[in-house]
């Protein structure tokens, strides 16, 4: 949702949809959403929080949803939406001010490099300077970005968002409804290799790269390809920006990796495991089902399924927060214990550390 | 600035320049700099360490800027310039050795797809297989590299420097001499979904990524777009490689973020910050004026102005390094305690961790 | 090694190959390698840990190399291959079943926009929509991936494989052999300014970068260029994804620098250096030879040839997990410690932090 809809609302309208209450002018028209500083004639803001109040004074905006105990904070704008949670209301308005955003066109541009071995449905979008190899299989409904490279082989469900300067690699097969952001890699080669007459020797990679259905990938992540094993990613995991995955991992349904975060080869993880920011897993670890790594986690060892880990090494949450709070004291605690021990024991030496 | 100037200058001149002293032949002539162990003939190099000392015995620089500490050091160069800093005397030289990149023609490369809605400034270089979309706008002065995708609705300041194979995603709004280097993604859709019916259910992204005049961004960077409020990031702030910025940041003005920073959503940050290699800001944290967090840093609060905070969860710098310190003490402390307190107390048991 | 060879092997073939001995049928005839749970018919597996066992049961691979004590594991694939090591002997196997990906054609795509003052060799293929910088010099035996930039004056060796949409910036020098997945920026400005009239002012770069024979680097990473040094990777160097390198780097040959790992400017490093996955050294650091770094360590000083270190701050391995483990028992073995105390001295105050 990022284009705007032509036409502009009436307040009172868009106030009975989230079952607000009008209290101004309900009879102004608003056709954008934006934030309290930036929001000028004909957009809509929100207050929700009374961190934000200040922003109400000047804000510009034709008009405001505002929870029920900011309604009176001061400010220029009197067209107000009273509302119990303003920040919900308006995620519930956004599809009756912004339509999602549609392909430009159906078709192939004339720029476009399709290897005539590829295998395109008619009901695609292939914008400009796409590369399509031989062999490639792109299903209805695709909306592949200016200049993504879709490799030899590879094979896309139906309705995959595939955003510009993409590359899927050789032989990378991707489900239904599948959306990569700008500048991701998918099936790469793995980082393996012997060392063998004095030289790091490549370890060819011949696994595939899968992707299940409704997997959304952030910009510039990195998916390695399969050594002999897969690297697979399960249905319905979000990956964020610049994450990292090794050849050979298999991730399950519904995870969330959040951005930056890494994960080394033969990593098998469960469903619905969620790693906050630039958290961390080694090689040939498992990762139960449901299991939330903190962010910055470095994982070195097996997690049970239901767990939440964090720190360096990884421990569960609960007793890591113990041992950086007992860090945190430990310098004026050993004082005081060394001292308390001299007291004990006037001719003990000095071994505060 | 790297391309390289037609003529060769005269030593003596260049150590007139920067108040430096001849010893040797002040006549010779030098075109370009290089590091002592690369320089050859016609180069000058530099040596202000004497730890980098042993790298002048074999150089065959045609010329060499000593401090004068070092004016003796042995070295088959004897063309020598004695001056207090050298290092800052070749910075000082480089304007007289270079000569700024310069766009490679005015004008739209014929393979480059520009909507015809779009508005592009005729005092612009949009290199080969540069895509615009509708109603962008590029301001004169602009530079574009090759590949570069510059979406629906994008807004361009003036003397707009892109590297090759950027993408900004629709909607993104530049300042005036912004520059990005290849491969990162402005705009791109934040990370937020809710769960409901079984899946991950993305929340529409409207808001905008704004970058404010004066900003460089490294290589590969990801900056999100705002959900329902902006992404903004302040004038004259600097972003090294491989950073990212999630959606609805707010960074001020005059910040360096050094390569591999994360930060999550919604954080506020003030002017003046300083993020060191792969720190990290968890979600909706305010960071004041003039704060510094070491490399490595992860922060999970805020942190008023002006403090230097370190390490994992962050504090306070001065703190974190005195418990680290202690960590580093405590296993063979431990030990001495527990001896001490069963000489104390014989029928203790041992409690050796 | 990543397109099917025609003809399909016979298993007992396959077997005396890697010294096995075929239980069940040697007739049979398998074209590739997929793993237990994907495999199907004509498809080689294998089975060389325990607790992969339980994939065997229900696997529909044509046949499998299973180790000695798991040739009785239950399955439904009868045909086996008995050998010592069945992981080594599949990847021994793989250049009889694989062949490695070859150039798709010898010249230059009609697409590609080839400055003509470059100089290419005959035997180079430069695939869709590659754009070659003026004064750029291409060896025998290139292969240049779609959409990759080669900026002018860039000097590649021979046999040299550039993945798609690669940016080389002006300047860099690859040797021969060299390898560069897809996304990596080869030679971007390194992050320097300097602090004048209220503004980052941005200091120059006119070094170089320069890659050796036989580095393969990742997808997504950062190379900067020198500022008035060079950078520097050694041949034989093997860089992981999205892998982040300062300017004025210098690494040695043979190094392994895992994913995310990054390196500050200026570091100099030795030969056989291993970079565990997102560790980091901070800038001007030296690195002997030999040198492992854990996963996600944190450098901040010299580290000595040979040596092991890890954690943040970095210190020796060994001594960092004697710390951790102590950090681990610190809260518990505090609390034991004050109730010591307070036994041996009945009004000392309670001090537990």
């Amino acid at each position: 949702m990022t284009s705007l809809e032509g036409s502009a609302l009436r307040l009172a309208d868009l106030a009975a949809a989230v079952g607000g209450t009008v209290q101004g002018d309900g009879e102004v028209r608003v056709s954008g959403i934006a934030p309290l500083d930036r929001a000028g004639a004909g957009q809509l803001s929100f207050l929700a929080f009374p961190k934000y109040a200040p922003m109400l004074v000047d804000s510009r905006a034709e008009a405001v949803l505002v929870s029920p105990e900011l309604k009176d904070s001061p400010g220029r704008c009197s067209n107000r939406v009273i509302v119990a949670k303003p920040h919900e209301a308006i995620l519930a308005l956004l599809p009756k001010l912004y339509r999602r955003p549609a392909r430009p066109f159906v078709g192939v541009h004339p720029s476009a490099v399709v290897d005539p071995t590829a295998v395109v449905d008619a009901d695609v979008c292939l914008e400009a300077f796409v590369v399509v190899g031989p062999g490639a299989r792109i299903g209805r409904g695709a909306w592949i970005g200016a200049h993504s490279v879709i490799g030899d082989g590879v094979q896309l469900g139906s309705d995959v968002r595939i955003y510009p300067q993409v590359t899927l690699y050789p032989g990378a097969r991707l489900g239904d409804r599948v959306a990569i952001h700008s500048g991701s890699r998918i099936g790469s080669d793995g980082f393996g290799y012997v060392f063998r007459d004095g030289a790091h020797q490549k370890l060819p990679h011949v696994g595939s790269c899968i992707i299940g259905n409704d997997v959304e990938i952030g910009a510039n992540c990195a998916i390695d390809r399969g050594s002999i094993d897969d690297t697979v990613i399960g249905d319905g995991t979000k990956i964020d920006n610049l994450v990292h995955i090794a050849h050979n991992v298999r991730i399950g349904r519904l995870c969330l990796l959040t951005a930056q975060a890494g994960i080394a080869g033969s990593v098998r993880m469960g469903d619905g495991v969620v790693m906050a920011g630039q958290s961390g897993i080694s090689g040939h670890v498992t990762i139960g089902d449901k299991v939330t790594l903190t962010a910055r986690t470095a994982v070195i060892s097996d997690i049970p399924s239901g767990e939440m880990w964090g720190g360096y090494p990884a421990r569960p949450h609960r007793d890591q927060m113990r041992s950086y709070a007992a860090l945190a004291k430990l310098p004026d605690w050993m004082k005081r214990v060394e001292r308390t021990l001299r007291e004990l024991n006037p001719t003990r030496e000095d071994e505060t550390p």
